[in-house]
């Protein structure tokens, strides 16, 4: 067993002003109505201008804000900082690695520095790799997610001829990001992370999302972008779900009903309703937040957890759980109040 | 401390044919022996057929093959391995995460897995990753680094209008992926992990290296896809890998002159050579390839490992050195036969 982890301190970014229904659907030639039913979101932040196609915020930009949040917020300096454990799917270069441009932004240096490439479990992966480097040296750590969908959407889109999937991305991503302060040291007021699970459970099944990059030399320019199957998603993520639920509360020894709090993946408004009702935690407060800021993949499960924060009190239970549907992971953290 | 990490066995697997200097220099318009002079390469290996463009093999080719022979030399099966931790700069998507389709591929499944992203650091930062992993849960697991640059080079390059780095990249760099089975039992003949380093130590200074990727919007594709300042790398690599060798000696209470076994970092042949003499490891005998595959980034530490396997003997004290100038990233590992 790793030695205790304490989340000291959150932060949040998110990048200009939000974009409400009316302003997307409008954008992309949706309709509003459809947007807020189907997808269940109101609004969300985007890093580039939807007019002009300027990118407004980089991921190093949105993941230094929040981590200079966290660290004032934790009363922590540049130089207390041990480590830095960045998740995402979408860092701005391939080298330099983004964690090191956000830790040079915030003047941290001398650290062991860390990215994990995840869809939108790499939050959770990340909080798992910072339990895991909580040692002698490595006495305090920045923990980040963040994620900048911009580079996936095509701005000039027509609505008449893409795929469905492909259009409820433009009304459910939102870019922003996410960090924690997180110390072996027992801080009143934090939350003690528990036990994490971290799982690939792939099952031979061909992946419910593929998103691609492209390089310097085009020659692999012919395949597409994204390519999605929402119904293989739609299916085997509620399963997902309930399977990490079980398996994270058994590692950690906790009955179903002892939790207070319950952090779900925020696939979609929609989507979060039925999987937390098929989950059937009844004495559990829901914590969700992708109606106000959309799905920010890798950020998001800090901004559940700033709004825990403020909610949790001393041995109180809570459970997050990020389910990724690109190649069937699923991720689930215990935490307690102290 | 962590609990004792062996590297119990290694494989490495390469695409295709190898690529000669008088190739080299035929298809992209240079001096065959200003490759051998000044890169220190003799030949390496490409995952594209270097005459149609054509993608032969994928980083998951690749690295579910070197995982095979891995397995197969261990004795271990799928359903034996815990954890899958992947370093590479050049995942084949953004999502899903190479290291899940690797697994998938070696019908390893229900699994910890995690993928680092890292310039030429990562093989390191997966070794350091996966020795904090082994615990009560997770007893065996895979350690892979793999590099496709393929979509980095472009391949109807104009020798006259381009950068020298650029060039250079183009003789220097190879395609490759490397494995290593770890586990915490101590198995004969294998080698034993002593301490891991892995540090940023940016100093504030620019990056020496950026290499962009693109996505499906196209609005990003006004910058260049890669940018090198050589002259920074030339003079601050040598710098790192002297720092990182003081202190992973220093980390494990080793003295130099107790050194048997040097794997220093792969840039090229040419400062290999420099790095050594400035090392001053008179007792140490050199393991190096980057002559014979090219720099493959993450992959080299692996064929150098597996080179190892073959020499070091019990007792025997060896130390690999891998440096990152993207962003000024050092990482080390001491290793001991046992």
């Amino acid at each position: 067993v790793s030695p205790a982890a304490h989340i000291v301190s959150t932060g949040t970014a998110l990048p200009g002003e939000p974009v409400d229904n009316e302003a997307i659907a409008r954008r992309f030639g949706m309709d509003a109505e459809w947007v807020e039913t189907f997808i269940g979101t109101k609004q969300r932040h985007f890093a580039v201008d939807l007019n002009t196609g300027q990118v407004t915020h980089t991921l190093t930009d949105l993941g230094a804000q929040a981590c200079a949040l966290a660290m004032a917020s934790a009363g922590v300096e540049a130089r207390d900082v041990d480590f830095l454990v960045l998740g995402t799917s979408s860092a701005d270069a391939l080298t330099p690695a983004t964690v090191n441009q956000i830790a040079d932004r915030l003047c941290i240096d001398h650290v062991s520095s860390y990215q994990l490439q995840s869809g939108s479990t790499g939050a959770i992966q990340a909080l798992d790799l910072a339990c895991r480097l909580l040692d002698e040296e490595h006495l305090i750590g920045l923990v980040v997610g963040a994620d900048v969908w911009v580079k996936r959407l095509v701005l000039d889109l027509d609505p008449t001829s893409v795929a469905p999937a492909q259009l409820a991305d433009h009304a459910l991503l939102g870019d922003g990001a996410g960090a924690a302060v997180v110390a072996s040291e027992l801080v009143p007021g934090s939350i003690a992370v528990r036990r994490v699970l971290n799982r690939f459970s792939g099952f031979s099944r061909a992946p419910g999302q593929v998103v691609r990059w492209f390089g310097a030399a085009g020659h692999d320019r012919r395949d597409p972008a994204t390519e999605e199957d929402l119904t293989a998603a739609e299916k085997r993520v509620p399963l997902l779900v309930r399977q990490a639920m079980r398996e994270v509360l058994g590692m950690t020894g906790w009955f179903p009903r002892s939790v207070t709090h319950l952090l779900p993946p925020q696939v979609s408004g929609r989507m979060t309703r039925r999987i937390i009702k098929q989950l059937g935690l009844t004495g559990a407060t829901e914590i969700s937040c992708v109606a106000d800021i959309g799905n920010t993949g890798n950020a998001l499960p800090f901004f559940q957890l700033d709004l825990l924060r403020d909610r949790i009190r001393a041995d109180e239970r809570a459970v997050a759980i990020a389910v990724e549907p690109s190649m069937w992971t699923k991720a689930a953290v215990t935490l307690e109040g102290v």
